[in-house]
């Protein structure tokens, strides 16, 4: 189902094509974030005009609202939404240690008390496959226990122990036509990491994410983590960095042999009307090869060139910065879903030129 | 430039044409409400897929925000929103009267401040039209002095005469390619709105509006003054009733030879889960001919149904009641656009279906 189609031999960068229930995916991808079963601002047909092929949307939040009986009766996510695509469920582990209340995690699973209601909810690793099932996603990932940055070594010990438990309680399920990933976890700590990353890959998942980076640690330590790490995942395999991140975090990552990538900053940025700009040439991904305009800046009032005058996306070629501007500033919704349209058209565009690039055997 | 193609024998309606510089319009008409260069939620691709053929704007808004140098920069509004059709402007006078503060209406003109930011404008007539000019619209209204409800006679008949003075002054500035329409005023006082119907018709506007209705008066009180007024109008020109309204508002308006509308409703309404349903036969539009229904109503919560199963709407094609209920309950902004997107439909096929039905002479 992964297929390595090019592999860099400037870096551990492969190009490839992973192939779901809901189409093939080339990789290396991002995948826009649909939190509540919806990329903010965006219907379904704008995202797969924007070309993205797979997106990500989270059980945690599914869970609370609009529930799971509404999403079995709807016959899974991708019928609810309206998206054809593929679709990867997280297994709700990131939003229990960022989000919940009360949460407290027991060798059977993790009890929390939603954010929103403070409703008391036990998912245990069979639990959250169970959900995803139900989602009916194309790839699911495992429950795991992320630890916080910084964090002990014992405190790290015992997430990836767990981690580990359950990520083998999860291998006795078997989705038909799911994809299932496990997670290493692990922390800073090399020899936890490696642990974690060898005793996942003895139970042969579908494919192995990283987790617990993004999380607050220096942007190096990230980069040293992936060194390390990514080297003990099966080649054959596709590699997921989770929650990560910015351009050139992006870029960084599949040079050290990444494949998935999703995060909130397009859409989360686009909101606050923070826009990402290509720089310089088209396979040059060197310092400074993107930069970001904060569209509400009274530089832009008259300014009436698109946001970029490169970029094909609906936003620049039919809109301009004092157009974004204005909306921006009269607090018009509609601001909100051009700067998003835009925002993850560079996301996506970022990743067809990194793809562009192993294939040329420049990257 | 506005030809009548068929006049009913059942009531005072008509199926017209009106030329404009951007396009054909057909008549009677409904515009959406795009008061600060967006119809709210929608970008322009959106309202032209919807079928409208013109929209309205909100001179006020605009010079408020961004502010006439921008509007002028960037070359008229249609070029600042990117919306190729046409586009009526109002004057500004009845937001003067509901929004603005420390209004102070002379002879001159209208002195207020900014409700944003208290800023102090002098609004004269033919600075409203000058504005007008520069936001480059297809009809632009004169300024006129927008009577309370209830309201003195003495009031009322001042805010006619003033306006009937500032409309001689308007009629002295020629804008080339762009209508120019009157306002006829005079509350509910029979006398004062004839006199007014009368003054403006000498002047030969190249179109009537009823202003200062639907601010506050009962529904009979608005049918009566139609009754009275419409027949002052010239048949040859179009007959606009300002700020209306409900769907059967507009449908006794049309049988009461009115031409044109305009309305915040199916938009503010669509952002608050009112969403609006055909009901019963195509050409029927006795009592009951339409609903509304609540979308955030547990009753929707597994409704895999969309809004309306005979709309052929983006968001009764493409989604459920259960994803849009979904949507407006966990605050998602995409709930706005597509209960807009309905709403918005719903009133440009109401007028499709009246003007079929006075094609069809059952009207």
């Amino acid at each position: 189902m992964f297929k390595i189609l090019k592999t860099s031999k400037k870096s551990r960068a492969r190009l490839g094509k992973l192939k779901l229930l809901h189409g093939v995916v080339q990789t290396p991808f991002f995948m826009p974030i649909a939190t509540k079963a919806s990329v903010k601002t965006l219907d379904s047909a704008d995202i797969e005009n924007l070309g993205a092929e797979i997106i990500l949307s989270n059980t945690y939040h599914l869970l609370l609202r609009p529930g799971m009986e509404v999403m079995r009766k709807a016959g899974g996510l991708h019928k609810f939404m309206n998206w054809p695509r593929a679709i990867l469920t997280d297994s709700g582990g990131y939003q229990i240690f960022s989000l919940a209340k009360q949460r407290k995690i027991t060798e059977e699973g993790a009890i929390f008390r939603s954010h929103i209601d403070g409703q008391k909810f036990t998912l245990t690793p069979e639990l959250a496959l169970e959900i995803q099932k139900n989602l009916g996603s194309d790839i699911a990932m495992i429950l795991d226990v992320c630890a916080p940055y910084p964090c002990s070594k014992k405190e790290a010990e015992k997430a990836v122990r767990l981690t580990t438990d359950w990520a083998a309680r999860s291998k006795k399920i078997k989705n038909k036509n799911q994809l299932m990933f496990g997670i290493v976890q692990g922390s800073v700590y090399k020899d936890l990491r490696r642990e974690s990353a060898r005793d996942l890959m003895k139970m042969n998942f579908d494919g192995y994410a990283v987790g617990g980076l993004a999380v607050g640690e220096p942007r190096d330590e990230m980069y040293k983590t992936l060194d390390y790490v990514v080297p003990e995942l099966p080649d054959g395999k596709p590699h997921y960095l989770m929650g990560v991140g910015q351009p050139e975090e992006i870029v960084e990552a599949v040079r050290r042999g990444i494949d998935m990538f999703d995060c909130v900053l397009p859409t989360r940025n686009a909101r606050h009307g923070l826009i990402y700009i290509f720089k310089g040439k088209k396979d040059n991904f060197g310092r400074g090869f993107y930069e970001t305009l904060h569209i509400t800046n009274e530089k832009f009032k008259k300014d009436f060139a698109p946001l970029d005058k490169n970029c094909s996306c609906p936003t620049c070629k039919n809109y301009t910065r004092a157009y974004l501007r204005h909306l921006f500033i009269a607090g018009e919704p509609l601001g909100l879903r051009l700067a998003t349209i835009h925002n993850v058209h560079f996301y996506l565009e970022l990743m067809r030129k990194i793809r562009a690039g192993i294939h040329a055997g420049k990257f």
